[in-house]
């Protein structure tokens, strides 16, 4: 597999085959096929098995797949076998959550630094965490080489924090902020931004 | 311009090129071209105008696009030239950062109500909102015929509610639950998961 050949596109499947492996595997599923995945998901069999042709060969013809063995191999694919550290920048409301969401220990991340710029919020909890100075934000990174970091900052200061993020080492940019970044050439960033998936959904709304 | 000839992909664009048009008005700026919004949001000017060429001409050759029409046009071709009504449901951490966000009502969508099942949460204050019980919704979104919801549920509840939303009416559904829907044809579903985006980047980190 060389990864650089493989389709982007390609790629951002594989983290929803795993998921719903995982789930089959919760409900003590052992074997599935493209064709169930595949009603599970809304995407066809086809398309599933060539997918994942893209990365090797997971099952034999005609007997499925085993869900723990493939679910294994997507893991190890997407080196999400590991834990990832993960700096969160952003102590408002929508830090708050991503802070105490239980959701990422499970799937290979594992927040370990809160950073807001207020000097208001600095020395505060969030569940177990306390909000610190993101002053020091680029020494830790360096320090703990942290590679991952998500941000929940005001579109306002999303570029100015961004940039320190590179600075610092970060690889991978998460961002909760309505705004395209600019970003150097091999640091990958993807955005989550609400109005862009309900406005594409009002299109098709009668 | 027959919306079902549209290729899903493209239509889903749209909404980031409405960003970006609003962000460069804010900014002062009265004309762009593709090549500057292509700059700007990372992808390619021939791939903006091919985009735009679909919904009609907005543009003429070597004067580039008026910044507020085409903005109004795509406005009204996503149909966020109006306010939607918007249920929430769950009203958790993730459903106060959602409920307190300030980012919708300037871009087509207003949350009017947040239902929550815990019985302890009941009247409870969200901001400016009162937090209901789940067993209203049904009658009130058929009552106030709203289209959209929004479901910061935890993954175990978000069928059962999303079967009710269903019932109710509701066309559009934006889901914060990690999980993987059954939705009659004709509903539309976007997912929001953070977990399916930190695993495609990781994919790449060195």
């Amino acid at each position: 597999m060389v990864r650089s050949n493989i389709p982007n596109i390609v790629v951002g499947r594989i983290p929803l085959y795993l998921r719903e492996l995982t789930e089959m595997a919760a409900e003590g599923k052992v074997i599935t096929s493209s064709q169930e995945l595949g009603q599970r998901l809304g995407i066809s069999s086809a398309q599933i098995r060539k997918d994942l042709s893209q990365f090797g060969e997971f099952g034999k013809q005609g007997t499925g797949y085993n869900i723990t063995f493939l679910a294994e191999q997507l893991r190890r694919i997407l080196k999400v076998d590991r834990l990832w550290s993960v700096v969160l920048v952003g102590a408002g409301d929508l830090g708050h959550a991503v802070a105490n969401y239980g959701g990422f220990i499970d799937r290979g991340f594992r927040i370990t630094r809160v950073y807001d710029i207020d000097p208001s919020k600095i020395g505060q909890k969030i569940g177990t965490f306390t909000i610190q100075d993101v002053a020091a934000m680029v020494d830790d990174i360096q320090k703990e080489r942290i590679k991952i970091a998500m941000l929940a900052v005001p579109a306002s200061d999303a570029q100015s924090v961004t940039d320190m993020l590179v600075e610092a080492g970060i690889q991978a940019i998460l961002c909760y902020a309505p705004v395209s970044l600019k970003i150097p050439d091999g640091v990958k960033i993807q955005y989550i931004d609400p109005v862009l998936r309900l406005q594409h959904m009002t299109f098709y709304v009668p």
